[in-house]
Order: C-alpha cells, then structure tokens, then sequence
C-alpha cells in the first residue's frame, strides 16, 4: 500500500542534487532545508508536504514528511511538525543554512530558522532559482511534451468560435478543450502578488485596461476580485482576440499566445503582429549562450521603434516591462529579457519570448512563443501557425 | 480616463476600517501596512499592486499604488516601489508596526520593516484573520449571492454526465458549467502549501487515496505535480461521486459538496451519507454564538462513533484534523471546526460544514455546505439537493 516518494530516476535525481550541491557551495551554504511545493517537486518528481534537508558534501538528503501518509523510500523520516527535524538529525548546526526566504511566508521562515539556532539564513531562493533555471534533458522533455499538447489545443481555437460568443465564452470552450487535452489548470507562478485563472483572452479595447499584476498584458476581468483578462464583452467585427491560455500539460509549462479577429483587422494593428513575428524570430536567433538578456530586450524595442511601433509596444496606456520570462515549474523563472536583466542566456534556459502590441480600437495583437536555448540559438516548442486567423 | 480607487460604499469602507483599527488597538498595533491582494481587496473592494497604511486613531489611511496606472482618489499616492512610503509618510515611527507576516514572503517582510527601522514588527496576519471572520452585511450579500449561483450548477450536475465518462470529463463539464454562470475561477488559499484547480470530483477507490494538502478529502490526482483530486478513471456502477467544485463567484466563496453515485451504492455509503445530513442539521443547529469550535467537532465525531462509521469519517487510509472551517474571500479562514480549535463561534462567522465519509469499494460520500451564524444557530447558504442522486 506504500508508493515511492522518489518519482525521478536515481540519475536523474542525482543530476538535480548535484547541481543544487553545485550551486549551494558557491553560495557558501552548509546546508539547505527545501520546504516549496515548486522546489519539493523538482526534487523528487512530486508534490508532499514537508521538507528535504540537504547537507553540503557527500552525505544523503532526509525527505521529512508530514502528508501524505503512504510514501516510503531511502532516508523517508515521517514527522508531525518542522520541530522534530533537529532530533532526527542529530541536532547539527551548520554555519549557514539556505532557507527559501522569497517564497516562503515569515513567519515560517521564523519557525525553521529557530530549528537552527546557532546558523545563519542565507536566500535559498536565489540558489534554486539559479538551479532551476537550466532545465535537465528531462525537464525539457516534459516542457515539449506540454508544447505539443497546448499546439493541439491552439489548433482548434478556430473551430470553438460561435457567433455572438463573449470573450468569457469563447475563453471557456479554450479551457474545456485544454481540459480535456489533459491541461492541469494549475498556474504556478512564484511569489505572493501574481494570480491568473487558466490564462487570458484579450478582446478589443479590454486589451487596453490596465492591470494590477506583472504580466505582459492586462484586461479589465468579470471582477475587481481578480482584474485581469476577459471582461464578458461580446466579441465584435474588427476585434483582436488575443489567446494566452495554461500549458501546464505535465507539471512544466509551455507559454504560447497566438491572436485571432473577427474579421478584418486595422493595417497598423497587421504592421504591429508582423512585427512581434519578426521580433520572436530576431530574438531567437540571437538568444544564444552567452548572450546578456537586456541586449535581446533592447533590441525588440529597437525593432518595434523601427516599425513606428513603439507607443503601442509591450502595452499601451500602461506597459510591462519585459519582452520575455524564463519558465517551468512556475511561469516566472529566470533569465528575465528586460531592460536591465544582466542575465547571462545559459544552453537549457526555456524562454517565452512576448512581443505583444495593444492597438487602440482593435485590441491586443502579436504572438509569444517558449523556446530552448541551444547552442545554435533558441528553438521554439509551441508551433502553432502563427499569422492572424479570423474566426468568421 | 482614471477609475476609483475605492469600490465599497464609504459606509462600508468606515465600517471595515473601524473593525481594523478595533483590533489593532487590541493587538497594540499603532500602525499596519497592509500588502497582500486579499487584504487589499478586503478594504477597497478590489485588488491592486501596493500598499494601505492605516495609523492607529483617527488619521486616514494612505493607498499606496503601484499599479494600474489609472486609480485616483482622496489618499491615492503612486509608488514605483516601498522604499517611497517613508518619505510619503513624513518619516514616521511607530512602536508597533503590524506587516501580514503570515501570508507574506520572509523577504518582503524583511524589505518592509526596514521602512520603519525603529519600530517593533508585530502580526498583522493575525488582526486581519481576526476582523474577516465577521462578515459585515456587504460580505453576505456576496457570499449568499455566490450560494445561489453554485446552486444553480449543482441542479444541473446530473444532466451533465453522459455513460462512459471519466472522472476528469465530468469534472470539466461542471467547470465549463460553473464558468458560464459566472464563477471566476481563481481558488484562494491562504498561505504558500496548499494548491487545487476549481475543486474536486472524487470518484470511487480514488477518494481514499491520500494528498499533502489540508484538505478534507484526498485523490490521487492527474500528475504527482498536483497530487489532488480526480485520476482519469471510468466511472464505474456502484461508485460514489463527490462533487466539491469552486463556488468563487463574486471574490467571496461558498463551499458546497453533494454526493451522486452510478446506481445504487452500499448499505454503509448510504448510511454514512445520512450521518453526513444528520452532523450537518445537529452542528447547525447548535452553533449559536457564544459555541467553542472543539465542542462542535466533538459532537460531530461523536454522531459519527454513535453509527459506528467512525473508521471512516474524514478519511479512511488518512483522515483530515477538522470538520469545517471558516470562508470568505479565501477558503481557509477563521474559525476552524477542529478537535484543539478554542475559537468561538461568532454572529457573522460564516463557516462550511463538511463532515464526510470515505467507503473502501464505494468512495467518497456526505454533504457540505456553507452558513452563516446567528442568533437562532447556523442558516445554510447552499441549498441544493442534499441526497445521493444516481446519475443513471
């Protein structure tokens, strides 16, 4: 009746840990005690309540576990609360201890800290986003796997079109086919501000609402309780539709947005999609190793400037301040291509680039794609068509 | 061009305002800076990027915004980041400075106390939960109005299933339901471990598998990333299945769950389902104001123990520590119907009872549903059908 809490392959965990190691001996950490649902899950290939202890060197990490009741495995310690942690580990006293402190509530952090009296907490945040950020051959299988799904999902978006549909309906016909795709629904995002519900669809002058959250586009939403995306309005001739709808097919993400109109789309808002294709496609093939995230941002808006694009770039009454975000787990990892990213494109960065432009009277148009960084630049995973489609 | 700031009436705002403030004084609180979106959303009547500062007495409170960039009103100032309130303030110091440090990562709180480097940072997470589980009369109207419309989903579930359907294919058509009649979709949780997508279908030897999360029912879940809820199997003849689907429909929830089945179930599934009913009527009838939360869980054990189906009250292989908990804008709220739970009911609590059972061979079966307390004992808010319906 007991399952494996370990869902990785010994390689495969032992490659994680590694770089963790890695990555934790630079940071000057003896120790680190991992308590994220995100980070818990890169560890061992699935979600449970507790924590995994991970000395510095060569000894094994303990996998201390609250909930669920039925795991088992090498070094698997139940415990009822983070209390009975330093019994179980003999009480050691690292001299520093990494603690997920930009992700984990304070008072939390306050009650593991005391776990460890006599170390000091270091950002644990920032070594397993460095880690995660350069995504092991089967995290991106994973991520292609999602790509592929979220594609055939895309691939039907004109089919699922009726006339006379709100942005709300059409955006639900979206969900239930990514549902049923095998979408999660889940949308991981790090840090405590940021909520979506299943993604975004973005019609006509809504696209021009500004939001509260740091996503690339905003939209007024059904309810100042979340306001982002679709605000029930009836889908009208000369309208963007804008789909940015959950890739989470596999517990890794896939990014891709795609627009569509209803009918006949303005000749600037043709110019701007045009040029949102010819930024993805500059990009990527810049975006090679080595290259700094900031020049891949600068040069989008050069490009967008070229077009006489710029007031509409990256939003218009209110703009995002990025192009594009590392992603995985969650929709916001590293490396950050904005204007002063000093992030170093690395080989296994996956990256949704995003180029939208929000035209007034017409909405939100462009496309964004996720891609791998390889040593020949970066290769899309979201190949749906990219040109407009009008649904009518 | 700009929008209010402020939604609530300012009756009601004063009203929200004075609770707070009541409670900071009690918690001796001189100031608090309010950061989290349900927080926020709680005392403006939407959710923006920012801050409130509310001084102890009679001063107004300032709205700190980042964005959108369109709010406006008396006390609206724009930050680029909080490292611009000081100066704003006029350098103030409380003693006491109240900061969401249950809700709110460990470094932002770190980055917000250095704002008021001379003061003493004290639990406002604490003083919020305290003041949400009163509702005033507008949080009714909109939990009583998020009643409705879930009820309305709910009649429809039986015309929604179709012979041969997966647990998961039920599950989206009910979502698909849920969101056409307005649910938002979004699913607050309080604190950074528990996750779940729109709520839970159990179905058959499913529901007795164990999760991490604190939930009151378990489920294997479509991926070890999300270990919850539904698995992808056929819904079989003689299983139950437990429908327990977001009931966010207005930024408040209701919490609603009725059992259906494929035909006829077991002696004991039906007779657990009665005690199901018969917790839920005694609990709400006996929960007047005044009623310490650990009596009401005792009593519903007690009912459970009394049938003889104690084995599998909240669980079977793993059983949840509560059998209801507060709701509201988020759906772990105060108080907590739990055995060491010394929280007294309140007029305003608003609370769902979810006693349930898990039936090795049948599933998951019982009811919940959502109430508010007052004089006279708890008045349900989520009245659809409270029998096992076949679905064939």
């Amino acid at each position: 009746m007991k399952r494996p809490l370990l869902l990785l392959t010994p390689d495969e965990f032992n490659l994680r840990l590694d770089k963790v190691r890695d990555a934790m001996q630079r940071a000057g950490a003896d120790a680190m005690l991992v308590s994220g649902n995100a980070t818990i899950y890169y560890l061992t290939g699935r979600v449970y309540a507790g924590y995994i202890y991970i000395p510095a060197g060569d000894s094994a990490p303990t996998f201390f576990v609250q909930r669920p009741v039925d795991l088992s495995g090498d070094n698997v310690t139940y415990i009822r609360k983070p209390e009975h942690i330093p019994e179980s580990l003999g009480y050691v006293s690292p001299e520093n201890i990494a603690l997920e402190t930009d992700t984990t509530p304070y008072s939390k952090i306050t009650r593991l800290q005391a776990l460890f009296p006599s170390s000091t907490v270091i950002n644990g945040s920032a070594i397993m986003r460095g880690v995660r950020a350069i995504k092991t051959p089967r995290e991106i299988e994973l991520i292609e796997l999602s790509g592929v799904k979220q594609e055939r999902v895309y691939r039907r978006i004109p089919h699922l079109y009726q006339a006379g549909m709100t942005d709300l309906e059409l955006q639900v016909e979206i969900e239930r086919a990514s549902r049923l795709e095998g979408c999660l629904g889940q949308f991981r995002i790090s840090g405590d501000s940021m909520e979506l519900y299943m993604g975004n669809i973005l019609v006509g002058e809504n696209a021009d609402t500004p939001t509260p959250y740091d996503f690339a586009m905003g939209g007024e939403g059904l309810d100042p309780s979340l306001p982002v995306g679709c605000n029930g309005s009836i889908i009208k001739e000369g309208n963007s539709i804008m789909v940015d709808i959950n890739g989470n097919y596999t517990g890794y993400m896939t990014d891709m947005t795609r627009t569509f109109s209803l009918g006949q789309l303005s000749d600037t808002a043709i110019k701007a999609h045009r040029c949102s294709i010819e930024i993805c496609r500059t990009l990527a093939a810049e975006g090679k190793p080595g290259t700094e995230a900031c020049l891949l941002y600068r040069h989008a808006e050069e490009i967008a400037r070229g077009h006489g694009l710029y007031e509409y770039f990256m939003g218009h009454r209110q703009k995002a301040g990025f192009v594009g975000h590392g992603l995985g787990i969650e929709i916001n990892e590293l490396p950050v291509i904005a204007p002063r990213s000093h992030d170093i494109l690395t080989e296994g960065n996956v990256v949704a680039l995003e180029p939208k432009f929000v035209i007034p009277g017409t909405g939100a148009v462009g496309i964004e794609n996720t891609y791998i960084v390889t040593e020949t630049g970066m290769k899309c995973l979201t190949c749906a068509p990219e040109d407009i489609v009008s649904l009518i």
